[in-house]
């Protein structure tokens, strides 16, 4: 049906704020991924972060890749449940209740997961003892975005001896999440630390980068085995900004009606920080509008998207439906229990967000 | 127990980021409202977009409110199938979707709904028919805030008249959220638009006025019958700023551990913006660590809070378990489908924030 069409009949089935990916846009994207990988010779590991789906979970892994990347266990949890298998979870873990449900999980599934400090490393044999199986552990290693994952090569090398000496537990590599600026330096650590546990007679069987706007860096870092990409498979107004994706890339908008116009320059649209978030991602502005892109969402109440349409010649009128590409999509998918899907220009269903909400 | 050993049994429980909110403080805050509104003579209709919960909803009513607030038709439908009544939804509805939901619920509970233009009011008389019965609208006034609400008392009458000239509809006064250094043109806004309606022969019977911050405002603006306040339920990092609440009076915090201390000066909390929220409420970092005042959550992935400790005498470790009072305390309640509930300084169990995600 026309987009006009289409506009009126998910208001009327679903009422806005409704958030809407594209199947098509979708496949496209996961093909173009796998494409860029296997042509760099790397593993794709997508990060499900972005989606929360183990639907599209098992797109990813049907069009070629290896396994998965979880941050958290909760949705870790989810995905195996659903029969995905190879699972990284890029994320420090400790406490005894995240142990103890890493050993559950661990007995079902192949698992890796990410350290960067001595006591995440100390806590995790208990899980491996919990599913009677080793467990797979890399180091986190900081080259520059100053997040998680160690500062130096030395901290780097005396935590893969410090795994590799633990009953249960078995050293299989970095993991880097380089800013995109930072190749060289990204280089140099890797280079290092890698002599660094050789020498020690340690072997890097994984080494797993990340990030979508890393896409264009895909195989520039000499011993990379895999790379963990999660927002290319909907894309989002910083992708766009950092031109890694075209407007067509964009399978996810949120259609949004307008529900005032109080004075001619500025208007308030139905979907606010609950819905877009406050997400940023260093743009001004809070998402681009499909059928107005000179109008700015200029900040959000919870409900409230407060509309600036001084710049608009075509102003929206109260009642209008919009579709909004929102900063960071990542985070909006978290804020609903199910995506409308489209297919074809038609409204095929809803797709659970299974794994949304998993704090823990 | 002690709080270390809360602290401690909170973790091994549920997990970090734990969202956890004290009952013997949300009943302070609830008594406390509901004798300020009795001391000023206004009704309290306090806003459930904080607490999401029918639970604390009845808590509110029991203590004396006389109905509530909702943003969203999705709230005030899960609140209407709790036994709540006499709803105020505050916000412009419209579409087919939305109208025949308005009229379904309406057919369960005293229902009254905000409108700010003609596009809206034109589409409620169909809810009221759908109901068989009368559906009580107030204008929506802005008196400085520039979200909704008509700009000029020629509006507000004028929408007055509209309303009272459609079947099923039935005006019934305004409504307010001015801001806090707003209540002298608040005042001579409320004057002249009553002014007007009774010109028409039309008599307001409510006006609502809304805002934690406002309690300071309490009774100020001759003619407010009502008043919303929402967040002062749990209070947060924004009202400790507004001098509207104290540390005792934060009901909810935010239980999260330390991850990563890859240098000195820095940290990784386990809670990010899929936990905290980007919502910085004007303020700078992103909410308060109770046991660490002098660190900054300076800023956030989804599910990494980058701490500042540079500032810090006393710096936590990794596996330290710290509270948060988050800046803004209404989208964190959001963010989970459970809030663990602590009484007497034991843990009481869960409480369902039935109403979260309601985008609709």
């Amino acid at each position: 049906m026309s987009i006009e069409n289409l506009k009126a009949e998910i208001a009327r089935q679903f009422g806005t704020p409704a958030v809407v990916i594209d199947l098509d846009v979708v496949e496209r994207n996961i093909a173009r991924l796998q494409a860029l990988c296997d042509a760099a010779g790397v593993a794709n590991r997508p990060h499900i972060k972005t989606h929360k789906s183990p639907v599209i979970a098992a797109m990813q892994r049907d069009a070629g890749a290896r396994g998965i990347t979880c941050q958290k266990l909760g949705e870790a949890e989810v995905m195996a449940e659903a029969g995905l298998d190879d699972i990284l979870i890029s994320y420090n873990l400790l406490g005894e209740h995240k142990i103890g449900r890493l050993g559950a999980l661990l007995s079902k599934a192949k698992v890796t997961v990410a350290a960067d400090n001595p006591t995440v490393v100390e806590g995790l044999p208990r899980a491996a003892e919990i599913a009677g199986r080793d467990l797979d552990v890399v180091v986190e290693c900081d080259t520059g975005r100053k997040r998680a994952g160690v500062a130096t090569v030395a901290q780097a090398v005396a935590l893969a001896k410090d795994i590799a000496s633990r009953p249960g537990l078995s050293f299989a590599g970095f993991m880097l999440y380089p800013p995109e600026s930072a190749m060289a330096e990204t280089q140099a650590f890797l280079n290092e630390a890698t002599a660094g546990v050789r020498e020690a007679g340690l072997q890097p069987r994984i080494v797993s980068s990340g990030g979508t706007p890393n896409l264009n860096n895909l195989g520039r870092i000499d011993g990379v085995t895999e790379h963990r990409a999660g927002t290319y498979v909907f894309n989002d107004r910083m992708m766009l900004a950092a031109g890694v994706a075209g407007l067509s890339d964009c399978a996810l908008t949120v259609y949004a009606t307008v529900v005032s116009r109080a004075e001619a320059d500025r208007g308030i649209l139905d979907s606010g920080s609950k819905t877009l978030t406050s997400d940023t991602g260093g743009l001004d502005g809070h998402g681009l509008i499909v059928e107005h892109p000179q109008a700015k969402i200029a900040r959000f109440a919870e409900e409230h998207g407060f509309l600036d349409l001084s710049a608009c010649n075509d102003r929206p009128k109260v009642g209008d439906i919009v579709r909004v590409i929102p900063n960071h999509v990542c985070v909006v998918v978290n804020m609903v229990d199910r995506l409308v899907t489209v297919q074809g220009g038609e409204i095929v269903g809803e797709l659970p967000v299974a794994a949304r909400g998993r704090l823990v």
